[in-house]
């Protein structure tokens, strides 16, 4: 005996959700028809709406339900700029660090050649054409410090720096081997303030 | 700058689910849009579904789909035995055990008349005229070893031991696989007054 069939449909439909096993979903799952129905409907809503609205920025590859995303369209933003990142919570890092007004291009990964990630699948086909085509005079590299976000910056800066752009590493503050996401905001400031440029 | 709206709805939406604070569910979020838009429209599938169809057994009071759930509607099980729990894990867990074949209550809580919940709100009317009529004859008070569950138990016994029908509750004292150096004296001290003799 287990529970009833719609009880166990949600119970392992949860497990979806990173970090949920068997046993949270059995609570979350109880949690939400004993207390909390609304909560449940709102939430069925909000995940139907993202997963059919929700798409990549045609220019910077954040997520979006705008063809085009807020900061992209942000005239107020500094256009010859643009910072690279590996993911959309790092452009929030960034954004909330307060030490940033240009645009940016999320990669949405890093370049993993032994996983298949190559140039075009973390968009840089699109990114160069864009440095090209919006005359983009400098780039800050703002991928993780772990091998993969290093390696993926030399790519790039390989890329870049032959057709002079001014490119630049974030470098103090982030420590070797976390993740941009947790960094608190004045470490990424230090960060941004103190980056060095790179030569050829 | 935050995420889209879409975004920060679904982060906001996710946080009805216990033990997700904004962290978990900004990553949850990113986690669905980026690797699992499968696995997250099926969820929103199976919340619409369970919110709209699982209620209360008209019976056991457990949750179900249906209008008499499969245990109240299994014609192999003693029907002259309830076992009384609080909430639809502690049947799943007594199943689990395997050592039970009757039917059960679910109280969806215990008495607390603190908060306001009587005997009427943790369906002890509805019980009552089930014993009655459904001719039971034994009731294991399987309540939580709690204060709330103590006294629960408590006035089940009373409610129901005048009527002639055999109670009992199952046994509290130290735990398999546990060691007695870490059990708690209260627990102990049950385990020594539920002392039973050993015959030859």
């Amino acid at each position: 005996m287990k529970f009833s069939p719609a009880l166990m449909d949600l119970i392992e439909a949860l497990r979806c959700l990173p970090g949920v096993g068997p046993k949270s979903a059995q609570r979350m799952t109880l949690h939400l028809l004993e207390r909390d129905r609304e909560g449940a409907t709102a939430l069925a809503e909000a995940l139907q709406y993202a997963m059919a609205r929700v798409d990549h920025c045609q220019r910077c590859r954040n997520f979006t339900e705008l063809d085009i995303c807020e900061i992209c369209s942000d005239s107020r933003r500094d256009r010859h700029m643009i910072c690279v990142v590996e993911t959309p919570a790092d452009v929030l890092a960034v954004e909330q660090s307060g030490s940033y007004r240009g645009l940016y291009f999320v990669l949405m990964g890093h370049l993993s050649p032994i996983d298949g990630i190559g140039p075009v699948e973390i968009g840089l086909d699109k990114f160069q054409q864009r440095v090209v085509e919006e005359g983009i005079e400098e780039v800050i590299l703002a991928t993780n410090p772990t091998v993969e976000g290093e390696a993926t910056a030399y790519y790039l800066s390989d890329m870049l720096l032959p057709r002079g752009i001014k490119v630049s590493r974030i470098a103090h503050g982030v420590p070797l081997g976390g993740e941009l996401e947790y960094v608190d905001g004045s470490t990424l400031a230090h960060a941004f303030s103190g980056r060095r440029k790179l030569e050829q």
